[in-house]
């Protein structure tokens, strides 16, 4: 032994790794081969075990926990387990959440003689779930005491630089395997940019920079996902230039910044967005995702001769491509180069509410510049596909806010998992979630563990008596379409129970504007408990942004 | 176009199929990439459309289905929805139950253009989904107008004959395209046995049995798999063997059939039935499927030189193998060959309960037999993996019952989506469910859909306040196997709302013994209504069985 290694077990030395990328905390269901890796998990003293419901909930619980925190860990039992999380890690790899997906499997010996435990195909094969996971992670491994140290180290280190899921088996024999480890730490920088074609690159940027009247920038969903938040805040201050986001991008930079501008969505947008982004003569993009819901399907007015396109590992300029040229490094150097503009504020944004009739029900349009103005600093506002999302774009968000929502996977009940994820990763940070009455029924069993934490979410649940956005695109009165109606405004007593009680903070149900804002003070006055507030709706209000995108979908289904 | 063929659209043409195959409801969860073929389902007038929560409880809910009805069917759509139900179509697969996998997606243009929509990885991949079905399914396809008819066709096919799942691939422009088919019924018979091999078979077999003095059957999972409870009755009856089964193939006869000895399985066996087995000369297995929990770890004393193992598509003879001699057409051949003899009843089998206080807490070794005495002819029993299966094994069912567990996948949380399967397919039969509070926290929200629905099952929910099966394996008191105390009492009335309350029976909680025996007469005076009986135990009870097989899973993890 050299006088940098030291001996210590497999489980020791990953909990060790785990804890040095980030991970405090870790989301799991005991299952007979994950046991003996749980007690050395509680036992360790380093990180803290959180048991869910089910597997599909402890995965959306990682990937909120990770958007909070940077990087999030999830524990499953070998196939029945697993499987239950494939698409909760999905979506972190479709929405580049980088998620540890630890699955405690058979002992190697059952494994090798293909032996016919339960949790099995019944045919031998002990690799399918592995191969399943291969498809939606950036790199899996099996851990054996030969390999355990480096590959812990190889597929740790790749999920943080690749801001995606990772998959390691850990066989149940394998867990207490001693082995010798090398402590050093992690190199997790990114490489560098390659010199030369860095320079060029920045050269014809900052040209085009100052040869544009009106020159802008967009931040998108990859600028969060590769942590440049900084980088690119410099650049906003240094140039002077008028930002503007996505829906992937919400809130990269504070909405209440003076040279932010709005949210573009293509045709989508509101007016006045729309026109400036459209005709500006030069657009920075920062980190774009252009899928069809971060982008208004497909409708962005952005010519290619006049954009250039700034990605994780990659710059366009223009027509011409810099390889390897990535955002992390190159932000700062043009932040340094491009003269400063003054910016000329135009309008302030704000979340004016319109006039209603307090006596009737909360309609769509006033909720969500409502729901701005109750917003504080350093809130986590968390927004369920469909209504929600598309609605809380229209919620200005306030300094420090983080905007946590699946526009691209738009996976519905995701926001109920990711909100206990988000809630464990932000501590005191308040947590909000806005889901509708469609989306909490696959995920509701989530909340009991809230509870049971002593958490203190708000969580709104809009009751339009249906799926509404489905509504919207297809179907509008087909019962398919129809959600039972549960006791929500009880939610809280039966998921926390007796044990529960004393956790709890406001619970009921707003019929009108005026109750809403009741309720509201009630909430206020317990936010140091869960909250649950079930705010009825028409069945067909939505936000207008939400109405045009239905119809592109519908429009692209049937062509 | 010929006499036979005529023109109908894709969905038309796979709704006759399904109908053909025996499928009259189809579970479901709406997305954007499925509502078109939904609406095609709802209109057909062919097949019933039922929704569910989330697409996981839609597999279980297909799977037991099948297991009522023969084979079974979910829709869900594309991505997220279809991943959710990774981990319930691998059951299906790892247990042999037949399911259709249906799942809408994006139309064909935007797969060829990779377009990067909602719902996909974001790399224009849109084959990944179905490649992670290809590890659980036995065959899939892409439905296409080309080769919609004969995809539809052999898909079918194969699930049916394969008893396993298959997936179908619907995109959105592809659900009204007309093609020209014909309709001549599907050929679902099974391959006839190779003559001279079976003959041959057919003579050693005989002439074993001849030989033997105390020659019995074992009854097993592949024999009710592939529907052969009537050639075995035919078998049983003709040769007037005693026969057993094992926890996989319970209930594949009536446990009470005068020839009916008991349940081996291995040294979790009782005294009794442990002996007459492996005191046996001549054991005739049918359909055996030796997987750890179906024989007691692996425990079994079966000597090869005095077993014959007929299964579905081979036949061993002690150390020979008769290739593709399968158990469907050599049974009624054997029971022709085999001379009667008289079968000397030992002892009958009962529902004998013992003497308990019944101010106390409902004691497991009391329960069971108790359950076993409550079951009427026909009803269906489903017992969640865990306390329960291993529990149910001592309730001797009555005629015409219906055994639904997962011994060998085991995934908790199955029964709850699978009750509903069961009792959409059961019509008029009792459904009776038996789960644990860990165990009914993963699916919990398909109550729901029960009480919507009408349905009037049972559900025992055993509350032993936390994972006892876990505990018994490993850490007894780790926190990891606490469950949160939910208001379980009041199940019926969350899950079913305002709406619901004229569809609830009895709901309530039994702390005694005599509380239950209370109970019990309530609920059977509300039979067509849901009931919901909450049955408080001590948290270490279990059945005997259990704890030992507990014992066993905890040494091979150490092994």
């Amino acid at each position: 032994m050299s006088a940098n290694t030291e001996t210590m077990t497999v489980s020791q030395y990953l909990l060790h790794r785990l804890k040095e990328i980030g991970i405090d905390d870790i989301f799991s269901v005991p299952g007979d081969f994950n046991l003996v890796f749980l007690d050395r998990v509680q036992d360790s003293g380093l990180i803290n075990l959180v048991g869910d419901c089910n597997e599909l909930n402890a995965a959306y619980a990682a990937d909120g926990y990770a958007r909070v925190k940077g990087v999030g860990a999830v524990i499953t039992t070998f196939g029945v387990g697993e499987l239950s999380a494939v698409n909760g890690i999905a979506g972190s790899y479709s929405e580049m959440v980088p998620v540890v997906k630890i699955t405690g499997t058979p002992n190697t010996k059952s494994q090798a003689s293909g032996a016919l435990l339960h949790h099995t195909l019944g045919n031998g094969d002990f690799r399918a779930f592995q191969k399943i996971f291969s498809h939606i992670t950036v790199t899996n491994t099996t851990l054996l005491p030969h390999n355990a140290a480096s590959e812990i180290d190889r597929v740790l280190t790749e999920c943080v630089q690749k801001v995606r899921p990772v998959y390691i088996s850990l066989p149940t024999d394998v867990v207490d395997a001693e082995i010798t480890v090398d402590k050093k730490p992690l190199n997790l920088a990114l490489p560098p940019n390659p010199e030369k074609i860095e320079a060029a690159c920045i050269r014809q940027i900052a040209k085009a920079v100052e040869e544009a009247k009106d020159p802008i920038i967009i931040a998108d969903a990859c600028a969060i996902r590769h942590h440049c938040e900084k980088e690119l805040l410099e650049l906003i201050e240094k140039t002077g230039l008028p930002f503007y986001t996505t829906p992937m991008g919400k809130a990269v930079i504070s909405e209440s910044h003076p040279q932010f501008r709005g949210i573009y969505v293509g045709s989508l947008s509101n007016v006045r967005v729309k026109d400036e982004v459209e005709n500006a003569d030069l657009i920075l993009s920062i980190g774009g995702l252009k899928s069809d819901f971060n982008t208004g399907s497909f409708s962005y007015r952005m010519d290619t001769d006049k954009t250039v396109e700034i990605h994780s590992d990659y710059t366009d300029v223009f027509f011409g491509t810099y390889k390897a040229v990535g955002m992390k490094y190159l932000l700062p150097k043009l932040a340094s180069v491009i003269p400063k503009r003054e910016f000329k504020r135009i309008g302030a944004l704000s979340n004016e509410v319109p006039q209603i009739d307090m006596k009737a029900m909360v309609p769509q349009a006033w909720f969500w510049p409502r729901m701005g103005q109750f917003m504080k600093a350093n809130d986590i506002v968390v927004a369920e596909t469909g209504t929600s999302v598309f609605g809380a774009l229209n919620s200005h968000l306030p300094e420090g806010a983080t905007f946590i929502s699946q526009i691209l996977w738009g996976s519905i009940g995701y926001t109920v998992g990711s909100t206990l994820g988000a809630a464990v990763a932000g501590g005191a940070r308040r947590v909000i979630l806005f889901v509708g009455d469609g989306s909490f029924q696959l995920t509701c069993q989530e909340v009991s563990v809230m509870i049971r934490l002593g958490l203190h979410p708000i969580i709104f649940l809009l009751n339009n008596n249906g799926y509404t956005i489905e509504r919207l695109i297809h179907g509008v009165k087909r019962t398919y379409n129809d959600i039972d109606n549960w006791d929500f405004s009880k939610t809280l007593d039966y998921f926390g129970g007796a044990a529960g009680q004393d956790k709890i903070g406001f619970q009921g149900r707003a019929n009108t504007a005026e109750e809403f804002e009741q309720v509201l003070k009630k909430v206020e006055s317990h936010n140091d408990k869960i909250n649950f507030v079930e705010v009825m709706m028409d069945w067909l209000d939505a936000p207008e942004n939400l109405v045009k995108q239905a119809e592109a979908s519908a429009a692209l289904n049937r062509s």
